[in-house]
């Protein structure tokens, strides 16, 4: 079994906020992160595939076909964009950097599956000081 | 003379448009960084002051004090803001990252002259692959 | 199950030596990490934790708060100091990395837990060429 | 039980290739990575070890001899190489990131398990973008 | 006047030798950078350029066509090659990293100059401790 | 002209202070830098040197000479040192980054002389966030 990782990166803005809470509530639980005119990140995204070793090329996943898969499912939709309003699978949910690992976890498990290996591990980081690792469980 | 650099960082929003123009003539220009819905940027600000040596301290400026005016003036006014609309020294201006560095300048540099040093250089990374640097003239 | 990582830095000094031998047989095991004058490092302190996701707030942990956790108990105790004569809960063991990944978890692991999460991981890095990580047993 | 890690770094030379195959088959499967006159990296090796402290040192493994046994292993036998025509231990192989991750797993576990620990982990670095790592099965 | 900076990346082999003398002779000067069948880089480009502030755009030249040239001119005839062999503005040249910081430069003031800016600095970083700056003259 | 930079890193322990004032009134000025155990840094030194090219090798300096000269005469003597108590050439000064960068200047700027090229800049970053930079005059 063998671990390869692949990072991508985007830049999105995003707020953190309850719709149903005032400015005041949540500013309180969610400080500066819930200002109404949004702020935002240089995300890095590092997606962890795991795998047998294909013998005749010695991948355990072509490195070109797995950024492929990212860019097109995942960087496309996310890169210079707002996640709260411009990304149709964070419709509806906070855009904690959990929300983001969990959702785009469930967007490339499908394509990663068909590939001869699986999808180990989603890291988001959304600062040098902060991130978020997901195991699909 | 002796150059001492301090950086800071913050995470902003904004957006790259001219508001007389339509969507499809900012994007010709300005590309996603023009996306309506706004993105952003962990953006690094380095601020580099020049001066003499104080004998006494070994200082060519307290950092503490140097970092106090960049909190206060620059990052408090920025930090999880958005640069079109929240930060009062951007107001119509385009939120280019020349434009950025060219105001911090200006809102640094009376603040850096009381110190007994003269502001050098502000130089602003919007992602690691971009940046610009400004001495003021 | 959600993993999320904090880090925070100290500037610390500290030696390497065991009391009851001599200079020579100490430098034999420690090298020049037992000059009897100190040395220091930038130390990076990455503290994960685990948990279920908030479905309110998108969260594993709020973030402010497991910061002011890690600056309240371990930074500050460290910060700036000679971690072998100024910090408490150093007092009596050797400095190694390994030892004060060890003390950051006893330190840290009763006020993560009641956080409603875990404690995962204590990783700390003494140079980009080294770094130690423990898990709690 | 605690982990530590050591990196070491190399820049070498090498190209992704079967030899059965023609150079359009070759550039179709393994792309730019298979120009014949090669390409390189600088790439970067982190060796995790595990193991019990050492109550006496505070040490599961004294940093000095592990860097030693990876200089003397691996980095004298790759850096500043070509890892297709120089490297005993790649003979016969494609030199992809994996492959060579398993090959320097091979060659340091027999020497790091003298050492009162065990290997845990051979991570590869091939880019800032690209990493292999490998647990020994 | 400002500054803005563009990095780009490249992965390439090299060898550094002189050609009327033998192996011995080159690597006393060399030393293993002499080595007769090439090592590698993840190299770094950094392209400086110059000008006025285009009051319109805020622009003083746009990324996108600035990164264009780069790309078109210098990274698609280093990236994945072998820098003696394969690259037509290297021939005949030791491929020093100060060699190819000055060629980098001739290749690209003439596309450079035609953008209402002037080329600035070619800094190329061949690892993470050594870097060379190219001013043109 | 060109200009060659070469990094190296120490790991040192230093306090700033001046011997005359009390711990209050070091405290007022220097703040947690004067903790009397002292604290660290893994300080990071950029040496820039200036020179012509010499045609015949492709080089402005050969690195590994300028690497020798720069561990012989400036990191045998402050790596895992105490900047205030083992280091000859800062007895009697004030360990600023300010003080170290002019005294590392004064030590190397006669050996770099020698080797047909000049000392442009020596470069001293204390942490990610501070660092000085001296010309020399």
């Amino acid at each position: 079994m063998i671990y390869l990782t692949r990072r991508e990166r985007f830049n999105a803005a995003h707020r953190l906020f309850i719709e149903e809470w005032d400015d005041t509530k949540n500013f309180e639980v969610f400080g500066k992160c819930s200002n109404p005119n949004w702020h935002g990140h240089n995300y890095e995204l590092f997606v962890t595939v795991k795998g047998n070793l294909n013998p005749k090329t010695g991948f355990v996943v072509n490195l070109k076909v797995l950024s492929k898969i990212i860019r097109e499912h995942i960087i496309s939709k996310v890169d210079h964009k707002n996640l709260n309003l411009d990304v149709p699978f964070m419709q509806g949910k906070i855009t904690s950097t959990e929300n983001v690992a969990i959702a785009f976890w469930e967007v490339l498990a499908p394509f990663i599956n068909e590939l001869n290996c699986e999808l180990h591990c989603i890291k988001v980081a959304e600062t040098e000081n902060n991130y978020i690792e997901y195991y699909g469980k």
